[in-house]
């Protein structure tokens, strides 16, 4: 029988959700945790691998097992076995031929971050931080320039040996939350916001290497004026990564959904 | 003179705010940066203690200090003798006689939890873990008469040694957001709401020891209807600490602001 499960992971001790051979993976623990409750090795396919100490909160993976063990009671089981930082949130059956990866029609990342001039502990592992103001209204025009269909060769990383760099970007959402200490009336609306929490949710069909990370990091350089909205558009064009904006740490980045 | 500054700290490896013989606290974390940037030995004084594991987003401390460094530059020459997981906020001059403790006149603390069938990983280091959903207009009503002038002894860990148990409660403001996986339609407003993230805030002129956690363990038991809201003004008037509710773990507490 095929199981399709959603499983959530922080990634920070992980060296991403593939097996690696320089530490532990989230595959690896959940195969192991899969091979122990149907007593057989059970391997796992997630909807695409997420780099090390990226964080998921609906990854979707596919495995296949031949087990007595309710469909329902099939999580309750895997937990079980699971360390603290990985846990499958659901389980059902799937169609035979249903493969998490190649079915996936369209995911959404977030790429946290917040705008302060200190650390902030208690965002230090999930998010970014930028310690200048960002100017939101540039942000969210650029934002809408990447929204569409276009080669987004300039947002991929260098190394990568992909030849189709043709994605959908189905929209590019931004919001924010004011941070709770100083209390800040200068967050969202504001031409520069600061003291906030800034959220960049990005769906698409599909993403390059590291390709929401710079996506986010060439949107902080249009909030700090370093490249206009236009500039964007010209990028895409130009199809030359190193146009675009930095990569921003693994940290930041959440994979949120796939939908299928 | 005299410095009143904002902390935040992840309290997750540390004994508490206070110095301890069994390990590391952050207010030894603290006076370590404050001595090294002021080179001669500096003590701090916070607003109050907090447990091992609590978290802090404001935390008020003081300490003297007799320094060339402008007053605006203390937090940013703080923080670079800090670990990642505590931060100064700001740092103001005081009046000499401020005092961090004593003239704290409201503290605010937040009880986060989350209502979910599974662990969620992303939360498991800042909130509370219930598996059973929680009628949250029950809880609501026993909030409401929580609030007020009390003796709350019945809301006090055993074991203190403090005389006077009255204190004030100015308001208990109960939060809910939808879990991003599965999306869920019975957050807020419906009877029984699961799937979501609580958060309980709780503003006093003062608490006793463990009262927050103690208060957000009776309202759970509210919630899931092992005590009724009227259970809970007969608790109040009994001062017996074995008819309320459990002490619900460090890791859901977060100290977020203190007003002088």
């Amino acid at each position: 029988m095929r199981y399709k499960a959603v499983i959530s992971y922080f990634g920070r001790y992980y060296v991403g959700w593939q097996r690696q051979l320089n530490g532990v993976s989230v595959q690896q623990r959940l195969e192991e945790a899969l091979s122990k409750i149907f007593a057989t090795p059970t391997q796992a396919t997630a909807s695409g691998r997420t780099d090390a100490g990226v964080h998921a909160e609906g990854q979707v993976v596919h495995f296949d097992a031949d087990t007595s063990i309710p469909t329902e009671k099939i999580a309750f089981a895997v937990n079980t076995c699971l360390p603290d930082d990985i846990s499958m949130l659901s389980c059902e059956v799937a169609e035979s031929d249903f493969n998490a990866r190649f079915n996936a029609k369209k995911k959404t990342y977030c790429y946290k971050l917040y705008l302060s001039h200190f650390r902030r502990p208690m965002l230090e592992q999930t998010h970014a931080l930028i310690t200048v103001p960002l100017n939101l209204d540039a942000v969210r025009e650029a934002a809408d320039i990447i929204e569409g269909t276009h080669d987004f060769k300039c947002f991929e990383a260098s190394g990568s040996v992909i030849k189709n760099t043709v994605r959908t970007v189905y929209g590019i959402d931004i919001k924010t939350n004011p941070l709770r200490y100083p209390l800040s009336d200068t967050c969202d609306g504001a031409k520069s916001a600061f003291d906030c929490e800034v959220c960049i949710s990005v769906t698409g069909n599909g993403f390059l290497y590291n390709m929401v990370r710079i996506i986010a990091g060439t949107l902080v350089y249009v909030g700090i004026g370093k490249l206009s909205p236009q500039d964007v558009a010209d990028i895409i064009e130009s199809g030359d990564r190193k146009m675009a904006g930095k990569t921003l740490p693994a940290q930041g980045l959440h994979l949120i959904s796939v939908i299928y």
